[in-house]
């Protein structure tokens, strides 16, 4: 385009039709942005559409894997601690690596923040994320550090590796597979309904304390969750290789759902194999929600959602961490849910939607 | 600390001892806030500190380099056209793995924009990512797409390799090593000066034209840089390896000092030789610059600076798009510019501090 048209473009798109991005997702955007880009070099095995990019530089798999967090999006100061936040940051984004069946080794961060930022809130955060790091045996390799106009941007890239016969994708799932889901689901959810109620109270007075009793547990799960790095290992132990896996960052029934699709099966899940912990099914229901649908819904759980053979049940049935919530069925079945009542749903991506907020 | 005290936690910086981010700047803060990181993986070769993260995954090297751009603090949208921007936010990135004498062969984009942004918008965006894609043989793996609350952010973390006997770091120039620099310099930042000095015009008067006459080449230094992948490619072809090189983005006297400090040197350096357009050199006198400083701190040339050893000097001379500015002294020297009228100045970093807007 003509140098001197640059002023006038950024109006240009006034005059022309608007496609809303509400509409489109925020699936729906990548796909349509990124389908026409070519894969041109032997070492890009796997690009956009998975958790992570897996890159082969010689017999290793080079893992990596970026997230994007925004402040009044992704997380909202009021009431994440910001060495809870520098934490998440990290976790989030190993938990890709962990979902390709790989282990991460190496993240970069970058952060944009305001000039105002005293240096010790920033400290705050990287001491988050050096706790992240030591836990997990991370090196923090590079970044970029910024001055940010509004608000707190993170953005986080993690590398790892696996042996390119141990790389899980999304797309392996066969019919008669089980479906497996690590931990309990919905408390990341509900944990953060109590926050953003403990937040109005405050804001309409803040001399009260935040009530939050005996909540400690679904707290964390929203506040520090944490990639589960113990079950890619678990699963190494027991001789396990799950024929498709992804973490639970949207909400399980938007993961099922992917690993559907790009596996071309269906799905049936029991709405009672659902592993949903004691707090988080209380608060839910004291907070007039339903516990089911914060599970399949509710988001930011980081568990990891893997299908296996019916050959492996063996190995793991006795894992009490290990749920088994349904299996894979041929693609002309559907994805569905049997309630409890032996009502059958079919279930649909709900999971969090960056555009609609 | 305990979850209890969150609602508190982001006011409680005002009660301590607060350190400026603008007296530390960027460099600063990254070495504050990253110097107790540990290494541990024999995969980490070159963490942070250089240009790209070196990782070891089997005898090639991996190189990683990771970028944040934030609307209002690294561009303007009232003359950045959005295609250029999406151009650019690749190059810069890509820049830093030619400056490891590496080859680019991924990237990944995460993207923050308004939901209001129109889908057309992002996909001027993405033209220009695929452009230069293209142009580099880069192939898209991975990234995001959010809302932004703070205005447009583009993250770009960009993969490239070397094998580990010809990847170039910072710290290895000698004394007596020649300082070479590829293409001219200042160019981006007068273009700058004549975008920003159009933008005043038109927002004081919106009928009138920009008036940009004869000054494409400057502009187009601004809005739509080459990372030197070519220079990569002669450097090979001569069978040169540089014995430090870096890009230059926050201006030349900035990135002498980096290869200076890291390879524990001092530098001569001359400023007939340094290599500025006529464009550039007219252009800042008519808006009261010296040329001479525009090219020293200007920056965002993203042409490659490196030292070679006296002995590749006949591979080299006769290369009109290198010039040789200087050369590496002991480190008691100290870091000069010798003038035109042969007055030694000590050279200081004046580059782009982000914190300083």
């Amino acid at each position: 385009m003509p140098i001197a048209d640059r002023l006038t473009l950024n109006i240009m798109f006034e005059n022309k039709e608007r496609t809303s991005l509400t509409e489109l997702g925020e699936f729906g955007l990548i796909k349509h942005l990124t389908e026409h880009f070519k894969i041109a070099h032997e070492s890009s095995v796997k690009g956009v559409g998975d958790d992570s990019a897996v890159l082969n530089f010689d017999h290793k798999q080079v893992l990596i894997s970026t997230d994007l967090l925004l402040e009044g999006i992704h997380f909202d100061l009021a009431y994440v601690p910001l060495m809870h936040l520098g934490y998440k940051a990290v976790q989030v984004n190993l938990s890709d690596i962990y979902a390709m069946n790989g282990m991460a080794t190496q993240i970069t961060v970058s952060l944009g923040v305001s000039s105002k930022f005293p240096l010790e809130a920033i400290e705050e955060i990287y001491k988050g994320i050096a706790l992240a790091c030591n836990k997990f045996n991370i090196d923090l390799v590079g970044g970029d550090t910024s001055a940010s106009r509004q608000g707190l941007v993170i953005s986080v890239t993690s590398i790892g590796y696996a042996e390119k016969d141990d790389v899980v994708y999304r797309n392996g799932a066969q019919e008669g597979d089980l479906l497996c889901v690590s931990g309990d689901l919905g408390g990341a959810y509900v944990g953060l309904q109590i926050l953003e109620r403990e937040k109005q109270i405050f804001l309409e007075n803040p001399q009260l304390q935040p009530d939050l009793e005996g909540k400690d547990y679904i707290i964390e799960r929203q506040l520090k969750p944490e990639g589960r790095k113990d079950m890619v290992d678990l699963l190494a132990q027991l001789k396990i290789k799950p024929t498709a896996m992804i973490d639970v960052s949207d909400g399980l029934a938007s993961e099922i759902l992917h690993i559907c699709n790009q596996s071309e099966k269906g799905c049936t899940i029991y709405e009672d194999k659902l592993p949903i912990d004691p707090m988080t099914y209380e608060t839910a229901r004291e907070l007039g929600l339903d516990p089911t649908v914060c599970a399949l819904n509710g988001g930011e759980d980081y568990e990891l959602l893997f299908t296996i053979k019916q050959s492996d049940y063996q190995k793991l049935k006795n894992d009490i961490d290990v749920s088994i919530i349904g299996h894979i069925t041929d693609k002309n079945e559907g994805v569905k849910m049997i309630s409890k009542s032996n009502v059958v749903h079919e279930l649909k991506a709900q999971g969090w939607n960056a555009f609609k907020k």
